[in-house]
């Protein structure tokens, strides 16, 4: 279902966990969520409650998939490209998510801004309970993508993680919590950015099936913990041989368990 | 078997690899190896030819391992505890190890020095085709060990990895390997200290059942590669609820079968 066009861009609402809530997403460029966007919101546990704020949120996909699963989270999506921005606004907008949609926020500024200019856009010091963030993360020389929107939301250089971690940091509360999605190679430069700003520390891979090398990779950690790093077990999407999804990565990908 | 006593130390000689090679070991006191030296050992791919460099070597069990399934390696064990370099002098004397003791030699040394008194002990800039090491990788403030000797051999501070990664990055030849284990916690100050040094970089963590977090972290890499890290699927030790070794498990610790 074609909903909307925005400078030649198709909209299409898209249903998630099982048609608990929907999404209304750009169509042939832009950048669509799937399974990143459900694995990292399955990063916050079952019954989180508190201000959630989804850095990098594209249409929405990842904060609603926390608010669909965890009914007592407020949730402030933030997402500078005006047209994921728009299609954020829609999403919150569309009949099917009312049962939330008085939960959520959404700020239409860049995530790497500093100071006073994120202070005046609303992202406040101290404010919430946890973050996430599903960055532009595929490496620049691995992909051309012929879309300059879906270019955007897929490219980042070493240097953002810092970005995308100082603000991280900045605006979660003193012991509160982080979690974000990445490719397996961004490992060390993401921990590099992490240095000592979040500790206890949880690594978990992600694999395709359980004999092939990890092709995602989540973190989580807490403010000023001082906890040590852990390597979770591995989440494997798919039975060998097959594309089809196992049971535990199914109920992942509809909001029916989360990952920690 | 008692067979020598150092400085009111006892030794026993422990047979590896079913049987395929013998270590003298300090008893109780000392470091005594275990499957960690079988894991990093097997580390180094079937079929590997070449000179290796043990670095921290201990009685040997690494190195040995290396050497008792790859016939064509020639092994350099480094070590600079006095008791466990003569426990490797043993090792290598030992009947048992007779078919590959002339490819082993022994260096007692100081890992961490440094420029022209490293060249004086016998660790020439690019002479090996592979390192491997174990260090001293237990954290200080996790356990107290009452013999200082086992100390030693277990405790390490995050500077010591960029110590050690100078040496391992000096003494490779250009395109030539490394392999460590650590800690998972380690794991922020390991990719730090190697930097750039090593790319084509593989993670393999070390779970002692499929549901359990990683106990330990085998990393390899290659000096001057700029390949990206790959996160492997994990090392299980143990069939869930019970202490004996999955096949797998102990086909590595056997040296049946390499990691890689």
């Amino acid at each position: 279902v074609i909903v909307a066009e925005f400078e030649g861009l198709k909209t299409s609402v898209d249903a998630f966990h099982r048609g608990r809530f929907h999404l209304v997403q750009p169509v042939g460029g832009g950048h669509r969520s799937g399974i990143d966007a459900m694995l990292l919101a399955a990063m916050v546990p079952n019954g989180f409650a508190g201000q959630l704020a989804d850095l990098g949120a594209g249409a929405g996909a990842a904060g609603m998939a926390v608010v669909s699963r965890c009914d007592a989270a407020n949730i402030t999506l933030v997402e500078n490209d005006p047209v994921m921005a728009e299609c954020a606004r829609l999403s919150v907008a569309l009949d099917q998510n009312k049962a939330f949609s008085g939960q959520i926020k959404i700020i239409e500024a860049d995530v790497t801004l500093k100071g006073p200019t994120r202070l005046a856009a609303g992202l406040d010091d101290d404010t919430f309970d946890f973050v996430i963030f599903n960055p532009p993360f595929n490496d620049p020389s691995d992909r051309k993508t012929p879309d300059s929107r879906k270019q955007n939301a897929h490219v980042m250089g070493a240097a953002l993680w810092e970005d995308w971690l100082r603000t991280a940091t900045a605006i979660v509360k003193p012991g509160g919590h982080m979690a974000l999605i990445a490719r397996p190679e961004s490992l060390g430069d993401i921990l590099g950015a992490i240095g000592k700003r979040f500790g206890a520390l949880r690594i978990l891979s992600v694999h395709p099936h359980k004999d092939a090398a990890a092709i995602r990779i989540l973190i989580s950690g807490q403010k000023g913990s001082r906890a040590r790093l852990a390597l979770l077990p591995p989440h494997v999407l798919h039975e060998l041989g097959s594309d089809a999804f196992l049971p535990e990565a199914n109920a992942v990908n509809n909001g029916e368990r989360a990952l920690v």
